[in-house]
């Protein structure tokens, strides 16, 4: 590799890091000229991925075209364990079953973005599963009970004289050895990892192994800008959801934090396209909208293909536009009385209206179309089986199935 | 058994006890009419034993006498693993034939005072040596950090920020699960025991066995009358040490100190005969030289036999009456020149004077012999090769053998 080689693979290495230790570490490492072996660590019992766990694959994955191995670790041995202060009753043991399937469920999804070939899938079982007694008596002798209290979500509920069960401490200190058993050059990890990584680097020297690079990745703010992307917020986009959505949703996302997503989600944009479309935008010369009609085609071909995101796009630009093709929205279920609704409370049911006297005001306007035919009679009744696009005004569409409610 | 009989039963049990949790919880245990097992730990590196180790081995010996089981576990499994973090050189791990070697001293030791027919002798080896490193991790989900930290040593270290390392806190859970894997129904230790041993109570009430009665017993004071009995500060019998050292010994304790120790060593007086000799003692009907005899040939007895005890008792007597048989008094190893060493110098070797000056004086006085004979011949030179008695006044002796310097 050329010098300029070296540099770029850095660069794109170092894109969207949080934090990179040892940077000059991990260029000794691209140096050696080897395949390096890349770890990062997932949960055995939450599959479901939204596009904030994607910002971890992404870079798993540029290390892959950079010829490197990654490890995708399922840390199933403390899975397994459950809960066993009994604190929590959410967190049940998972079986051997549980975790095969949930491991599959993340080979359906991951392999959206990282090549097949150059992973391994792991999981931690494989040496915690043998280790006695003894050896985890040692691991724990490794690290002192304040270097423990130190970290930050542990110092917060020893504060608040919240119970802290002490198996807690032993798991940090399972992630770390992960590293030792897999040997690992570099660990990925969000943000909130960092203890836990560098945990890796303090075991791995222990064990006369040169201690792995460190690298942390931001936590994708959800679609609210405001909140981490996360499930129980209902920011979020998952990986599993169709094209229309992922392209409808990203292009929901304000402006400002368009180009975090970019720096973070986008292959395609590279840093330096980036900064140029951001000069644009910010001379007036190109309509934000432009840029994230990018990153919405390019989600929702990594999640599905070019040709469900071009159908996407269609429906999108329907559905703000008010033209093209809008049988392409997606389809809404309604449930309706037997004997059906009428067109006021029907537009209110399907949410393009805020109420009843909203939707009659806007049929006195011929303000409503069904099917693209302006609707004036208040007495307009659907039934379920029917099956068609509403819209009020220009932007507000919605493509309905009415149903028996019931 | 009879109320009476249970009664003088709990009596006796409770004789010298610090705290008996619960005592209620014992005498329904008591009452259930099958051997008790009895629970006590020991360290396995540490086999020179003293008295101040016995006052725990005589209240096992008595509930042996009462018909239950003594089991004396050796904590083999955590002095295996020795110090894993590496801050104490001295806690190197042992071998299993370090614990085998250690056992057999232990066994040559104990049975002075327990009955070997009523001793189970076990290693917690064999529960944890095959335990699993997520059985631990369960185990250590049986308690939580803020409670660890209570613990008076682990508090203290704490505050002044002397590190403590992860593996501490799961020694405790280790030696409470020994009375998981014994099903033990009462766990004796000394008063610095007792967070541990009430660790065990927690967790046989987690694995559904009833709660162990915990019974502490006080730490001895040692034959300063001040600190607990210790070989590191020198105040202490060993039980292996000559009868004649050991009757010498007892009789130095001072009066006041003299009922504790009859209280927690001797099975000869109970705790009826010791407040009725106190009463005379105090009344000054009697001396209290002859109660500590009294228990000073008790303990020579328990630690040799009767003969040897006699024969100490004799050898004291003649040293502090300067009447008897000096023959029995102990030999005393001293090392001298070639050319050997005068009189004055040599009673002073043997530490009957306190300077040669004295010596002289004591000579001039006609006050020092040498096997019953006055020596008044400043020049008189005794060589290697020479055994005698040595007597300065009427109380002061030493029998000497002379051997070469260098």
């Amino acid at each position: 590799m050329t010098e300029t080689a070296h540099q770029n693979a850095l660069d794109l290495i170092a894109r969207g890091a949080d934090e990179i230790l040892k940077r000059d570490e991990l260029a000794a490492r691209l140096a050696l000229g080897r395949p390096l072996r890349i770890k990062a660590g997932f949960d055995p019992t939450a599959p479901d991925l939204h596009i904030g766990h994607t910002v971890l694959l992404n870079k798993m994955r540029q290390f892959q075209d950079l010829g490197h191995t990654v490890i995708f670790l399922i840390g199933d041995f403390t899975g397994m364990i459950g809960d066993p202060s009994g604190k929590s009753a959410t967190r049940k043991p998972l079986t051997r079953e549980d975790v095969d399937a949930n491991a599959l469920t993340y080979s359906d999804q991951v392999f959206k973005v990282l090549d097949r070939e150059r992973t391994e899938l792991r999981f931690n079982s494989e040496w915690f599963g043998e280790m006695g007694a003894a050896d985890m008596i040692r691991l724990a002798g490794q690290l002192t009970v304040a270097r423990m209290l130190e970290r930050d979500d542990f110092a917060k509920r020893y504060g608040a004289q919240q119970p802290i069960a002490i198996h807690e401490f032993l798991y940090p200190l399972v992630q770390g050895y992960d590293s030792v058993a897999l040997k690992a050059d570099v660990e990925l990890g969000g943000t909130d990892q960092k203890f836990n990584l560098l945990m890796g680097r303090g075991l791995q020297e222990h064990f006369g192994q040169p201690p792995q690079v460190v690298l942390t990745m931001p936590l994708l703010e959800g679609l609210d800008g405001v909140n981490k992307m996360s499930k129980s917020l209902g920011n979020y986009i998952g990986i599993a959801e169709p094209a229309i959505d992922i392209v409808n949703k990203t292009m929901k996302v304000g402006d400002a934090l368009m180009w975090k997503w970019i720096e973070l989600l986008s292959f395609d944009i590279g840093a330096a396209e980036a900064g140029a479309l951001r000069a644009d935008v910010d001379g007036g010369a190109l309509n934000p909208r432009d840029v994230k009609l990018r990153l919405a085609r390019e989600l929702a071909t990594r999640f599905h293909d070019a040709a469900a995101a071009e159908t996407a796009i269609a429906g999108w630009h329907a559905a703000v536009t008010g033209q093209g093709d809008t049988s392409l929205l997606p389809l809404q279920d309604v449930a309706v009385p037997a004997e059906g609704l009428r067109i006021a409370a029907l537009l209110t049911a399907a949410g393009i209206t805020a109420s009843n006297s909203e939707a009659s005001r806007k049929l006195k306007e011929r303000a409503v179309k069904v099917d693209g035919e302006v609707v004036e009679d208040a007495g307009a009744t659907f039934a379920p089986g029917f099956e068609g696009v509403l819209q009020v005004g220009k932007r507000n569409f919605a493509r309905v199935r009415l149903i028996a409610a019931g």
